[in-house]
């Protein structure tokens, strides 16, 4: 019979890389892993697919969702929700995948309320600099959306303390390497149990 | 040509168990590590060998070497001094020998002051519980000072933020492999440099 899989959540400040560490770990099969769909509110862009970039659903189907306890997580962003659906993490982690949610601090924060069992990773970046550097470097914007950026970044740098694993992508590799090291670890003590 | 040898701090909390995680990590020979020996003005006990458990000095020694800007780190604790001599860890790191260092958070700090390329690992306890459970089970003391050593130990968990690889030692194997993950990839990097 296949063990209930993990649920793992990859979170860090904005701008940290959280997305690029998460795609080179889940490059390792080995680790049974598959990565959540959320829900949102917003219309699909050309190109994005139901249930494969997100579930779309209509703010009146978000809230009723909000409501009845349906999301492990959620949050508005520019108007529209965006949500992690408990029933499909539950679903999946059934049968015995590890769930992986690369997700802000502050909606990782109340999946560890809901979730104890949660395995939670903290992505920092080499410094505050560097943090910086790769923001700007992201897009040209003006330097008031930029200081909001980083005002932002090291609030979410304070919920670290919170994490039993933070990890510095100071390389990618090895950030991916360590996350993949802890996947396994608590995938065999979860097949021991 | 052998290139030079890291600087590795293990830190975190007291009771938290780093000296058990540092001796497991250790036992990896291909880490061409060692420990780097302490200086203390405290007199030997039984058994204690100079050189190897530590250097044994004067007060009077001790204060010179604090004066003349020789220790990388020290503290004074009941009465005695204990600190690192910054010599005999530059040497140990010229002949190639990554130095680990086992330290209180304060040590810890001053050293990532004076030796910026310093790799500084937290060890952080399962839950703050787990850590009062910890301190409780290693000796039958009074009410006081279980509760100064675990006021002494959140003081000290508030130094995380500082550290850019923090790892739960919820179980020493997996601790005692994530270290040697990271310490492995920083030997490459030195390497190739």
């Amino acid at each position: 019979m296949s063990k209930r899989g993990l649920l793992v959540v990859i979170s860090g400040p904005s701008g940290v890389g959280k997305g690029t560490v998460r795609r080179e770990f889940m490059k390792n099969e080995d680790l049974n892993r598959c990565y959540s769909v959320s829900m949102t509110s917003r219309a699909p862009r050309a190109g994005e697919r139901e249930g494969i970039d997100y579930f779309f659903v209509t703010r009146e189907e978000f809230e009723k969702a909000i409501e009845e306890g349906k999301l492990l997580e959620w949050t508005e962003f520019v108007g529209n929700y965006y949500g992690t659906p408990l029933e499909y993490v539950e679903r999946l982690r059934d049968e015995g995948k590890n769930v992986i949610l690369e997700i802000e601090v502050e909606g990782a924060a109340q999946i560890k309320a809901k979730c104890p069992d949660v395995l939670m990773i903290f992505i920092t970046p080499p410094s505050m600099e560097e943090l910086e550097r790769r923001i700007r470097g992201r897009r040209t914007e003006a330097e008031e959306i930029v200081q909001q950026r980083l005002a932002k970044a090291e609030r979410e740098m304070t919920y670290v303390g919170q994490y039993k694993y933070v990890i510095c992508n100071e390389e990618v590799d090895l950030a991916a390497e360590l996350i993949s090291v802890i996947i396994r670890n608590h995938m065999k003590k979860q097949n021991a149990e």
